[in-house]
């Protein structure tokens, strides 16, 4: 929903929050979001500014050698990639109401997304939070059709919240009982961590259909 | 999440669900998705349809005196548009995870269509529903920051659900309260059903600024 924009400042690499020796600031200019556990969050960067930092971590050594300098040479290069340009008022103005198949890819992407954060070993109030989710998302949803459809599937299909892993399957399932349905092809569910949670560059190119 | 597609025929508009005098299906394809009162449905069709069918609904003379052939005629003439390509395999496997842009344009996306389709007199359970989806949103939301930032608004600014005009508002003031964060220009929340309800078909040009 939000983002932090700063002017670029690679002077301060130890500000609270970003790990030793990795960058504050990413090629967009963006303020690097990292996790409690110290690795650069995949769902608050920017793609660009997530791939310069892992790739920056990756060529980190690992005895601890790797340099603030080394690393404002990583990133200053990465800063010569101009700013994304902010989208104008004009344009934003234009823009339709999302249709059906826009509202249902943002809506596919927001659960799949949930399902790629939720915890590996979830507490009995995190499953119950994410089953009332799940819930009111089936009972709220504006395409009233499609909402009538997902409250059968999850009626007959009770998520399955016992894990990461287990709930990641699940929605995969279900969005593919809906690709079936509009005559899309099916997603292979083996695959749902590389298309939701850790992409594909450590994938081998075999996998890579 | 789905919407439903078969091969054309327009030999039957009297289905159920289908208003009299009203095609069956869209340019697409697809079957044509109706609200309660008989109105196309925004949020359940492609714009492409949306646009078709109330364009039929507004050449359609109040006399009734619009026939099946004249329709069948509009459609037939739309149908030659061929049918949007169903996405392969391969492209969709190939999709990285969304970053904090996509997630964030994704989710508003949602955000605004439910307040869009939110009852105009919502009553007591309605209102209690899309409070605790707001509140469970905010808890659950991928980017651990965006979510601590949103949590912060909503504590500061309660969720206003009396009606879906102002729920609209509320929204719309949320969303430009990131706007002002990340450096993007606000919105004018006098055009909020414009952007994300009834479209600017019907907005005077020197308001489609």
């Amino acid at each position: 929903m939000t983002a932090e924009t700063e002017s670029p400042n690679m002077k301060d690499t130890n500000k609270p929050g970003v790990p030793h020796g990795m960058p504050v600031f990413g090629a967009s200019g963006r303020r690097i979001i990292y996790d409690e556990d110290g690795k650069p969050c995949r769902s608050c960067n920017t793609l660009l500014d997530f791939k310069m930092v892992t790739h920056v971590q990756k060529d980190a050594r690992p005895s601890g050698s790797t340099t603030n300098s080394a690393l404002s040479s990583t990133t200053a290069s990465a800063m010569a990639i101009p700013m994304k340009k902010v989208a104008e008022t004009t344009q934003y103005a234009r823009d339709e109401p999302p249709d059906v198949e826009q509202l249902g890819k943002a809506s596919w992407s927001l659960l799949h997304t949930l399902a790629a954060r939720y915890p590996t070993e979830p507490n009995a109030e995190q499953q119950s939070d994410m089953g009332q989710f799940i819930n009111l998302f089936a009972k709220l949803y504006p395409c009233w059709f499609c909402a009538k459809d997902f409250k059968k599937y999850i009626e007959e299909n009770k998520p399955v919240l016992e894990s990461q892993e287990k709930f990641g399957r699940w929605l995969c399932n279900a969005h593919n009982a809906v690709n079936v349905k509009i005559g899309k092809p099916k997603f292979d569910c083996n695959l749902w961590k590389q298309r939701w949670k850790d992409g594909w560059d450590n994938v081998d190119d075999s996998v890579k259909k």
